[in-house]
């Protein structure tokens, strides 16, 4: 990635200093059959894994404050309110229906920008194929386009020799662009449209980590596929913007990471796909604890159902404590963030699910004493989907366990479905979870999705 | 303001580790009657000024392109699009409105932060008021009070020892937590609930500079507006958020300028108010354009309608430039950001209004020609508010003007009068204007600010 490690490849690359202008051209001009059957697979895997965090969110607390909002402001009966029974416009149902597929912390994470990409993008893909007849390869396809868009985007704020403070929460700043393309590759926005579209979604960038445990910390994402929408539908109409919003002095990258390097976007445009980096997460909290838990369940599992942890020492990354380091979560949004509580979970429960996310276990004694008894340690040597754990059983045995590249482990599709199955379950009969899921697997193949797919789930209430 | 330089004062000053909760402890409780009566004049006067602007761009091409977009998602008929045969929703028409208030910007700003603080709280609050009854004295109370916060919150993040980069959009960045502590305030939240409608509003904080000069550019403010509205609703319904969104680490502070003092944003309140050092734009462009304009229509009167202009040097304060530098502007829109426009315009025609935004002065030959014959220097030892112009003439002449302390200069009563109506001429009959001004010279007095004040404009179409 680095322009001077490759003077060929320099030579061939698109200029860095026109990166609004490349991926408005490549956001404009990318079709279905432009996709490697490899990333036509794992959209539609992310899409299924999206929808069964939507459906599985949808009746908490954070969300029904957020259609009640919605509802009191109206809207146009244009897209669904997941798991409501509210309809409203294309950007509020987008906000309220991201809520929902973040706000179990269960979503999807691309590990090396700690970003989530399905959430604010599916949501405003369906929320706009049920006003705008959309094709399952033109959906996939958009939905493809705006995970890649923002992922890259993110790379290109995060990786070296970038100067972001960590403190941004990146999803926030780069969401709103990734809608943007994906929706206005739908709306067919010509190239000096697409790149008003990226330079207003940009100017929304907002979002900052301390928020992380609260309802505001998924208000972010629902607000960037929001905004996002906003930028395609005013771009659209000829709303104009600085043609270099990105690079531009005083733009995007000037203002969020100035050392930024935009070979992080561009490189490879069309040809590599981040998309096929994003993870799917297996645990309902951040991507940052899964290693820990990995190993916290194979020490479990080695140690057996009737040992009795005493004390538990954490090997981790050190942003895995900057990001999560909540010693006592007093909320299940706040457990989102507690390595402490999801290590001791883990070991106390052997399971680390939708259940060791809610109250009765974040106020288990058994859980909360261990808690105090686990030690974190931050070790820039390991990376941040490595750990090492190290248990003390009440038998006098010690049990250690070294996990490394969990980031590689790919959910298979039979994992995915069991997952997508316990979410849907929550608000959908078992029958219409499986015709939404094979809806979903076949999303490509749909003539209309927008009224495909919200038919299943309200064939459902019946 | 340096806690070092007064232990005193220090020892009476609230903790800086709580700026978050002073805040929102000072939105819950204050009151009309708390405020000095030179507070409520100048709050007064702040929304006429702001009325008048947004009845003068409520037709530009931006305003119609944000109003089509806004009705096609829809919203309840909760609150005039002003200027055209449209209501919407509070968030909607605040965000619509707000536009129509920035797009000539001609509105007001607190120079020492370039912040235009009247814009977003103002277009919010009036929505408010249309869709829930709020008396003269509750309305110019938060509206004074939203003002209040986003400019102290501005001090924080400019003045030193901040490291704010200079291409964020300070407005962007603060008008959306001005507007929530306003419209929390008619809400009466408590302070709990006020707490999270900051962290809320400074959760969707946002913008950039190099998107001046275009559509975008007015974009800003109005989401500021919408996104307060926001803040303020979903906090009344118990969304929560980080009790320290402010000053935590990885919160608003942390993010946007590390070093920042919260003594700015706290010392005095509710004593020392900032709104008093808001100026009403007497031209329409960037106010660091207005100290050369005071100075180049100084040089005109004295040299005489018919001399020549043949070269001509300025000497600005450095951000002159960085937020001003635009050569030859295409568009009114990029006017707004053309200190060479500025000063030729106001060269040749002896005026520096709306007439010399408009895209027949940009085309105008003489003009074209004069500011390619412009120098601009940027000076340090200037104030920002200070300019020094010296013109070389076609008989021989050199003319030369130095102004400074242009800020301190407040317009007139009579000075405002005069700048409303040419306004609100523009889409009212003379006899409404002159209605709607008075009703906002006595806003205090209103029972119904939301039914008086629109019942004048729409009187009017008639």
């Amino acid at each position: 990635m680095n322009p001077e490690s490759n003077p060929s490849a320099a030579a061939s690359r698109p200029s860095h200093s026109s990166v609004t202008r490349e991926l408005a051209r490549y956001a404009a001009q990318s079709r279905y059959s432009d996709l490697p059957d490899n990333v036509k697979v794992e959209a539609s895997r992310a899409f299924l894994n999206w929808m069964g965090c939507a459906l599985g969110g949808c009746l908490e607390p954070a969300v029904t404050i957020a259609a009640a909002m919605v509802a009191e402001l109206g809207g146009q009966s244009q897209a669904s309110v997941i798991g409501h029974d509210q309809r409203t416009d294309v950007a509020s149902a987008a906000f309220v229906n991201c809520i929902s597929s973040s706000v179990q912390a269960f979503d999807d994470a691309h590990l090396a920008t700690v970003t989530h990409p399905s959430g604010p993008v599916g949501a405003a893909l369906l929320a706009y194929s049920e006003n705008h007849a959309t094709s399952g390869e033109d959906f996939l396809h958009a939905f493809a386009l705006g995970i890649e868009v923002q992922c890259r985007l993110s790379n290109m704020l995060v990786l070296q020799p970038s100067n972001l403070n960590v403190g941004f929460y990146v999803t926030g700043l780069t969401g709103p662009i990734g809608v943007a393309v994906a929706v206005g590759n739908l709306l067919r926005l010509d190239e000096q449209r697409m790149n008003w579209a990226i330079g207003l979604a940009a100017s929304q960038a907002s979002g900052f980590r301390a928020t992380h445990g609260t309802m505001t910390a998924h208000f972010r994402p629902g607000h960037a596929a929001r905004c996002g929408v906003w930028a395609a539908m005013l771009a659209e109409r000829g709303f104009t913007g600085d043609d270099q919003a990105l690079e531009a002095d005083k733009g995007f990258i000037d203002v969020y990471s100035s050392n930024a390097d935009p070979s992080h976007a561009l490189d490879g445009l069309g040809q590599h796909f981040e998309l096929l980096s994003n993870n799917y997460k297996p645990y309902p909290c951040g991507i940052v604890i899964h290693a820990s838990l990995d190993a916290c369940l194979d020490v479990y599992r080695r140690a057996g159902a009737d040992a009795a942890p005493v004390t538990c020492t954490l090997h981790v990354h050190p942003l895995a404590l900057k990001l999560t380091g909540v010693r006592t979560p007093r909320t299940p949004l706040e457990s989102h963030v507690s390595l402490y509580h999801w290590a001791a979970a883990s070991l106390v429960n052997g399971a680390a699910g939708i259940a060791e996310m809610r109250q009765e276990c974040i106020d288990n004694p058994e859980v909360a004493s261990l808690r105090q008894r686990i030690e974190a340690i931050g070790d820039a040597a390991l990376d941040r989907d490595e750990a090492i754990v190290e248990v003390n059983f009440a038998d006098g045995r010690t049990l250690r366990s070294h996990v490394k590249n969990v980031g590689a482990r790919r959910m298979t599709d039979d994992e995915l479905d069991a997952k997508f199955y316990a979410q849907a379950i929550l608000v959908l009969p078992q029958g219409n979870a499986a015709r939404l899921k094979t809806l979903c697997r076949n999303l490509a193949s749909l003539k209309d999705v927008g009224r495909e797919i919200p038919a299943a789930w309200q064939r459902s209430k019946q």
